[in-house]
């Protein structure tokens, strides 16, 4: 076959405009440039799986014998969804296609002979995050393993059949029988009163959001097996404490959100009632149980669709009307309980398990409620084109989530700094996210760099086996780029004390109360001081330039306010880079070491190895 | 082969006079009666293995044609230990044998072709065992199980890497890992506080005698794998509480009695230090260590000989001077120290682990700090005869203990009342240990019901399968039997209390304070009543009758008083006794019935199903 330049590159407004995310009623213009060309057609499916072929205008392209321009628009309808396009295009006897490229990150595509990869563009309803959240720096706490706040440390409430470990800083472990099953849950004693005696702790680290693992009654440590969605759990406190939790927060300018599980419940519960625990007549009891029609038997009792097969966890079918009435809008419905009560949003633990209606009559809930409340789905990939169970989701088409889990934020930095992926990958990563995502959503995306569900970043930073010292720095960097990106900063608990830790439970190991990093604990509240104090960091506009391969670098602009980061990962080796287009002067936040400027537009830097530099025109 | 009548009986003054075991010194005469025979020798094997034949004496039998009654008697040396004999016969051209039974219990014997079974006679050096000990009731307190001493419960000095039970009430249970090790040591937090605050509950229940499990600082919660034995464990409390326990205890007419464990230590000890948990240098860790010397390796540090290969538990050599200057004879010795600060005795776990030289030392260092205390042994099985690696032990030729742990009683009992032995055989079994023991050993034998190592004794009892209502009535048949016996009876923590629970952890739950079977626990307190106020119990003679197979039939006789112990195991059936060689008149201690006489020696009693009489001479 030919060679011969086709290119169409849909993060570049020549190709593509607007950018990125569109609302409701936007018109697409789209262009190729195709050598030796005779016609092309866009081709688009639509979330309702309609298709089009849209001909394009062919013209020629300035300055060259044989290339064409061709030229097409996508009149977009009133309905929120995903639209995919890619090319067909007649060369003389030869049909080919242009489709986005085999990652379908966007940007420029590739020539197929068949089976094109589709561009994306979402369309969504215009909608606004509210700016509390998407400006804001949020404190993930684990409960049980943060503080304890009762007198001497006492442990009040334990459940029967549970173990408590001896000291604070035990190593956690589960305690399973031959086949792995738990058999007894552990637990340290971190509680409520806990959190409220650490808020101006919180606080210090400038954070604004407190998000909190799951804390209604439930048998396990982890909670993600409810057994009562209306009472906060005995070990953690009481409806009065959570109440007094969120004022004291609102007090030092904190909102507090919590975990809600609506995929399943524990079968220790209220509803479920395997074990008889509770007074209520469960659905496993008698199928006369008010609950009964929430789970999904297959051979009753014992035969029921389960949250992964564990038989603690029955699926519910959340769209059942009196689980809805329960959950959502009913009379003092759980959502609205504990809103009244002082939360001020919901991360919704396994998002892909909870049907879209689900999803959008919580939020119409929650918007009533609170219109300054947030929703935010646990997903794992790009939430813009997940699939789950065969369907198309509508997180971010602008009636459902706010945010979602950044893990793949998690997942590039992490593989940058630890020498898996360049910065050239670093870029394309992201700017497919951002090329999908509303940039509401890009904006409020939870930057998380470990979670309750991940190993420790400063375990899984030492994964590049440079020893632990470099793993330390490494964590700086990867702090530094968190706090400078755009996307909401999520500190989980103990990371900005150093601690470390595999995977669960490893990961989930009490907060080193007395025993912090102090050096890593002070560069955490730098970086959450200088995100707090420009507010160019939280919502300036953001670009990358690409110098060297192991050196990230990208500004920020709002307005009159800019900023450059550049990160250099490499251990060993100072690097020089230079990039264009940054006019001013600039100075160092980390270091002081006199003014940078950029005569004509181009920009010199040199880094020692493992520096960061954020410049901030001045 | 001809049938023909022969015939010793060992328990028969007639044939075997003395009775039993006899002091260094004693001659025994022996006789036996055997039809149609020449001649008899006794052939003896001593203790050094030395043999000698014993011609006997032919005498015609009054009133027979062909049987005679061989006589001769058995000189005996000033070295204690055991005497076996058997008889051979010459009759015609034909040698027979006559020896023990096949069961090898003593009593009637029987005819061998070859390889005779031996009887058995104990030779001992004359010794008194403490009459507090002798006359007493032991209460065995497993420490982490009885009672939490501290204000609200609360733990005290927990270790690292271990688990507190959420409730006091929860079910034990091991932490193991895949290949069934321990991996983690879970508590429930009883401690030496609790046992004091418990002292009058104690002394409520009659008790002379607490006999606790090791207390010694250790990693788990049993404590037999020893860290230091000249330091409480700290979660149990401090030497300033253990000598106050021990005071307070005298105070109420109770002695205290510790559980040493000397064959081997705890690999985390002050002494193998395998984990540096400990400021000494440890013999794991360096030879030269001070405890280097204790241990044995076999390819040094990692493989060593260990309590039944468990590496945590790594055995010492008893011999080793050393050892023996540390545990024994040096200044401020284990064994010492406790005494000094109270403690009575010592129960010596897995005694058969133990050389008879350490024993005997041991024994002689007690009785020069305190000629009033105490040496018991764990051994399982008939404790004179007991052969561990090869060499006949002597426990019981009055150098070494004083009493052993009684499981052969309640294996006997228990065997009764759920149906697997009758009450002859119980008598056989009885008799053969009575034979045996020294008199001092029998009345000092540790009558347990329970210990640590068994199931409860009430679970035990429902092994019958006829109900939880019969099995709690077998229990106070079993309970009257043990409290109207020769021996000290051993009342396990709970047991009183109607504990139940299979084998270890099972029968290691906590003490159910509050909830305590009323029923169950005031017979206890009926029966060390009875035996407290009867001395005809303690130490009074003793003689089985044979009755009724369902029947146990015993009479005591000390001086003038007598009692009749009758107990009827059948679930269903009443069952009529008449017993002879009874004079006086009886009253009832379990119910006001009228008073029982025995016009011509002969005593006619009814019982009912599962009844229990108690009579006592009036």
């Amino acid at each position: 076959m030919n060679n011969f330049y086709v290119l169409h590159d849909s993060q570049n407004l020549y190709f593509r405009n607007p950018f990125g995310a569109v609302k409701t009623g936007s018109n697409i213009n789209l262009a190729l440039e195709a050598e030796g060309c005779d016609e092309a057609v866009i081709e688009i499916i639509r979330f309702d799986g309609s298709r089009e072929s849209i001909p394009m205008e062919r013209h020629p392209k300035d300055g060259t014998w044989n290339v064409f321009l061709f030229k097409g628009t996508i009149k977009i309808c009133d309905t929120p969804g995903i639209i995919n396009y890619y090319f067909t295009l007649r060369r003389g006897w030869q049909t080919i296609f242009y489709g986005d490229n085999w990652e379908c990150l966007g940007g420029s595509g590739q020539i197929y002979y068949e089976n094109p990869k589709w561009y994306q563009i979402t369309v969504f309803k215009d909608f606004k995050v509210p700016k509390w959240y998407k400006e804001g720096i949020i404190y993930q706490i684990f409960v049980d393993r943060f503080y304890n706040g009762n007198e001497n440390g006492e442990i009040s409430n334990a459940k029967s059949n549970c173990f408590i470990y001896g000291k604070w800083y035990d190593n956690p472990m589960y305690i399973k029988d031959e086949t792995g099953k738990v058999i007894r849950w552990d637990f340290f004693g971190g509680n409520l009163k806990g959190v409220l005696k650490k808020l101006s702790y919180i606080k210090s680290l400038g954070i604004t959001t407190i998000y909190m693992n799951p804390i209604f009654e439930a048998a396990s440590s982890h909670k993600y097996d409810v057994g009562n969605y209306k009472k906060i759990d005995p070990m953690f406190g009481d409806e009065e404490l959570f109440k007094n939790l969120c004022k004291e927060a609102e007090k030092l300018g904190m909102k507090v959100i919590l975990d809600g599980v609506f995929s399943h419940t524990g079968a220790d519960s209220l509803y479920f009632n395997r074990y008889g625990n509770y007074d209520s007549l469960g659905a496993f009891q008698s199928k006369d149980s008010p609950y009964y029609s929430w789970y999904r038997f297959k051979n009753y009792p014992y035969d029921y669709e389960a949250w992964w097969g564990f038989e603690n966890q029955p699926n519910v079918d959340e769209l059942n009307p009196s689980y809805i009435e329960y959950i959502i809008n009913g009379q003092d419905s759980v959502v609205e309980k504990w809103m009244k009560l002082g939360a001020s949003g919901w991360r919704l633990d396994v998002a892909d398990e909870l049907p879209d209606e689900f999803i959008c009559e919580l939020k119409k809930k929650i918007k009533e409620v609170n219109k300054e409340s947030v929703l935010i789905g646990e997903v794992w990939e790009d939430a813009s084109n997940k699939v789950s169970y065969g369907k198309r989701r509508k997180y971010f088409l602008g009636e459902e989530l706010d945010s979602v889990t950044g893990y793949p934020f998690r997942d590039i930095i992490l593989s940058f700094l630890i020498g898996y992926l360049d910065s050239h990958g670093v870029r394309r990563r992201f700017m497919s996210l951002y090329e999908n995502y509303p940039k509401e959503n890009f904006y409020s995306s939870m930057n998380v760099l470990g979670t309750h569900d991940t190993e420790r970043i400063l375990t899984a930073l030492s994964g590049n086996g440079k020893g632990e010292e470099n793993s330390r720095v490494l964590l700086k960097l990867a702090v530094a780029f968190q706090m400078t990106f755009p996307g909401v900063p999520l500190i989980y608990y103990g990371d900005e004390a150093g601690v470390m830790g595999g995977r669960d439970p490893e990961n989930r190991k009490t907060y080193p109360w007395g025993k912090e990093d102090k050096d890593i604990l002070s560069w955490y509240r730098k970086l959450t001081h200088i995100r707090d104090h420009h507010q160019v960091f939280k919502r300036g506009d953001f670009r990358f330039f690409e110098t060297h391969e192991d050196v990230l670098c990208f500004k920020r602009k709002d307005g009159d306010s800019k900023a450059i980061v550049i990160i250099n990962r490499n251990t060993e080796a100072s690097i020089k880079v230079e990039f264009g287009e940054v006019y001013g002067k600039y100075r160092n936040l980390f270091k002081d070491e006199g003014v940078y400027y950029s005569p004509n537009g181009v920009m010199r830097v040199h880094l020692k190895p493992m520096e960061v530099k954020a410049l901030i025109n001045i």
